[in-house]
């Protein structure tokens, strides 16, 4: 950490803030600037964090120079990771592609969508049986009865599965159903899920929050890995910005970025990422060139009668079309389709 | 709802999408522009909610008119609500002062605050015992060792106790203490703990979160309400921009802006807001001005000890600095201090 | 500036970054941290702006710790500036009102909303004649007649006149008519016209840009002194985030933020940054008592009529209870009314 | 036009309104709902945007369901516009690659980039003559001289020339030796700037602005369409987001989205986009794949000597093995390379 003082702070404030900085066991570099002093702080994060610095008379800024993250990072672990989903491996040479419906409407609805994905080369079905809404009045979700279904759509196809947990309860109910413990944008600082699917040790699919930073995320998965669970996946699925023409600005450099910093696998989800089955395709296909270690992708066998994000879904033969296209991408950038 | 049909919209897409509608027990006013048709919706919001109608050929977009929550509003209730706190009335007349430490860091250090805010005239005392924080190697609170040395502060001075719950779990625990239930941003969209509070009776105090809407956040109070929990104040605590000289924005317009949608009353923390104590200051003034029902003010004995946001709080002399200027506003607005 | 470098870099590399720096001129304090070297750069900002520091190998990122501004710092001058135009001193104790209509309509509609501001205690008479516009096909303002007509209500009244240049052309153009040169938010950047009001010795009346920080906008109007242009008023008037219930976000923290960094007085325009005439009244109290030198307001005879803005204009009787208010608040933050 | 009525709207405010605008000359459909009216607008969109209608009593809001432009759309021109920029077509099935240094610093190095870029099958030189600084004491670039190494510089290798006017006096100036004028995106909505860049008639390559929306940006291609000049193209390079780790959000999902409104070419500028030179091999790639007509890339025969952004500048060798990567991708999508 970095103290900056401001250009009028006098020799006895320097001392002050040295002495208790010195006193809760750090030591310190101090350069006197031609216009300003700064000093830089040197030891245990924890303790730096616990010093109320910017209060301190005569200091205009601290600034921040190493991450609160360890277990996430390159520095702690320099090759890739990859998960292994009951025999299914995510962050390696293969690409992942979790496909299904955005909510688990109906058995009939949900079989024939894990038939459609399963065919066209996805091994993950995806489908909400918890569904978070704005509105209390919304359509929340098929709850225990669709997480049934989802398990009876795995063991019929082989596809594994992927779907949210919404609160700490949840957890040990769909860890029963599910292959991958999902926790969505909404609960991505709900630090209190983030231990519980930590201490549970089941694969976990982390979204990023509507307005997380990248940083914040390394942070919400370290919560996960703090609890010895080292298999978790991140999900970008767009941030909110002031652009209204998608639904979120889906960000794509989150991909590279997150490649630099950690070994853990990145997913994109490019359908609550754009709001609009037309860019759905196009940014699934960027996804892969850019990075990504696989895709989500909402798919209904009839999106006219889906009962939530109907203008978000690919039909089947859309969905056919990009997994062509990705087949054709993988090699450039080192991968394989399954 | 509002139907746009594309430009190119053939009359047997525009019949479909009216015969879908009106299928599912909708009525329509059809619209024929001079370059478009439009299709207005009539009926059960939870009818069109279902309707995937982006999807349908021939529709552009689709535009909602109406809110999605109803308890909330004005047009359910026409007057202001007033809160009854255990005798504090909060949005009546009178201005609400919630002020205390960040966290609660020790027995002495909460017993010293509560003198001093009760002194200044504040009728609550705020203070975390249960502290979300990004990283999990930081802080994170006294827990129920924290909740008693808030009840015992309450009991010493008569003050108020607001502290905030972080799941399902620490509901019926803080709610042994405390007199409100704080929401934190964080967990602002975590349906299940809103309806749990919801479920407690208890009077709330409902964050806004960093990157919410002020339409998502009537409908995060409106999951409260829905639980026939009617004590729901909304607190406005900064929303993420790209500004970053402010730890956020403190978006005060949103006070008005509430107060013209709904009856609930409206607090404004203006120290997490700016997380800049130098800005605190004028920022509660502003709020008061602006018509904000209360405050909610980080104070700390000393504020260069603090465990967590040392650079927010307010020195006790300057807290009553404070409370002189906004006792001098009040009256401009209507209101009145303790 | 700091640079810190990666945890696994060699000596070879940092010893390469230091003679880098020093080969520029600059000096360098060392400091060897636990994980990671950090080296601080002392001298001339210029210097250090042309190291491309970040693309040299073992370099992780560089911060800047100060500012690229000077002559519109508090360091550079401490007192608040005071600037008088024509007689009328903006930033002094006196609070500066600017009201009128969006653009100039017709000259009856000028001179009739002149005198009702006047009578209502305002200093100044503002009105587009240039309007810059999103689309091409939306009504441009009655460009050098709108001019004329503001001059003669100038003359008419007594008020001082601020409107719009629009580019290097109308600068001498709106100088013969016009007291302050106002800067809209989508030139605040355009640095080629920052330069020539600088060199016209005007007032100027520098808006906040949709999107810039304060940061940002300090170094606008340092573009504009650079000039010898001392000159210089801010006006805050919202900033574009994700919430869409408002036009823009009022940032009124920058009304403090400013401040502390700069001399220069900063105007608030509640119009524009709520895009709502009912928010508007509560966020100029709100403005007044978090420390603004003066407001910003539209005014006009008969908003339904305007040609454009028209919902976010104040009837007169609304602007006259505004005015009442304000000149209660105005001494519990030690200013006057006119 | 949509009028949205409050659901307490009398009868009276209802006949006012639709009296106001059928007198304006528009036909209305009146659709009483089950909770409010709505008023549907049918005629000129100029006659509709004159109306002040949410100023009248019983308006809640009006919703625009109609863009503001023409030329730019896809309604107004199916096919895809393909710009001949001196014999070099833009947005054809082949891809577009500008390439270069940010800023022109001597004839040696500039000469050197676009020896480099040429070899690596670029068509296009970049290169900032005029460059618009945040400081006013920050390099400003070569000015006339620049563009006279850039003329040199494009005679040598036969590559065409982009580079930024920053006014009105440059457009003049620019044209004499480059064959596209760049609009930056600072200038997206100087309008001033656009018009004059319009009734230039030379290809033009418009940046979008840092918190410029969609729609924003196709408006100010209208303006510039609108003066008769109808070779132009957009240029996505990123957006202001809360986002600290990249300099920008790279929007690539708005290259999608303007394929889908618009008949015009699209260029990705993945190195202002994310600001570091890590991430811009990805995200080129992903652009590419995402359907963008072309890629403009920073390169620079040795970063660390660069005089502006060196940190986002690829190095000769990482640009050579990004266009390898691109001409894998290209058939994928339906292009190919030079």
């Amino acid at each position: 950490m970095i103290i900056v003082m401001i250009p009028t702070a006098t020799q006895t404030e320097i001392e002050q803030v040295i002495s208790r900085v010195t006193g809760a066991g750090l030591k310190v570099h101090v350069s006197e600037g031609k216009l300003r002093t700064i000093i830089g702080l040197i030891g245990e994060k924890k303790l730096m964090a616990q010093l109320p610095l910017e209060a301190m008379a005569g200091v205009e800024k601290t600034i921040s120079v190493t991450a609160g993250y360890k277990l996430v990072s390159r520095e702690f672990k320099n090759e890739d990771s990859v998960i292994d989903v009951g025999g299914v491996l995510v962050g390696g040479p293969q690409l992942t592609v979790m496909a299904g419906p955005c909510a688990v409407e109906s058995r009939d609805q949900l079989l024939e969508s894990a038939g459609i994905v399963k065919a066209a080369g996805a091994q993950f079905l995806r489908g909400g049986a918890y569904k978070p809404r704005t509105s209390p009045y919304s359509f929340q979700g098929l709850e225990e009865k669709g997480l049934e279904m989802l398990a009876e759509a795995g063991a019929a196809t082989g596809l594994k599965i992927v779907t949210e947990v919404v609160d700490i309860q949840s957890v040990a109910v769909v860890g029963a159903y599910a292959d991958v413990l999902q926790i969505g944008a909404r609960n991505m600082q709900n630090f209190q899920l983030l231990k519980a699917v930590g201490k549970s040790g089941m694969p976990v699919l982390l979204k990023r929050g509507i307005a997380a930073t990248i940083n914040e995320w390394l942070h919400a998965a370290e919560y996960v890995m703090s609890e010895g669970n080292y298999n978790v996946m991140f999900c970008e699925r767009g941030i909110r910005t002031f652009e209204d023409y998608t639904r979120n600005t889906l960000d794509l450099s989150a991909v590279a970025a997150l490649k630099n910093l950690s070994h853990l696998p990145v997913i994109v989800d490019p359908s609550h990422g754009t709001g609009l089955w037309k860019l759905v395709r196009p940014m699934a296909r960027a996804a892969v060139a850019g990075g990504a270690d696989g895709l989500m992708i909402e798919v209904h066998p009839n999106p006219s009668e889906a009962l939530s994000d109907g203008s978000q879904s690919l039909t089947p033969a859309n969905f056919r079309g990009l997994m062509n296209e990705i087949r054709a991408i993988a090699p450039v950038v080192g991968r394989r389709m399954a």
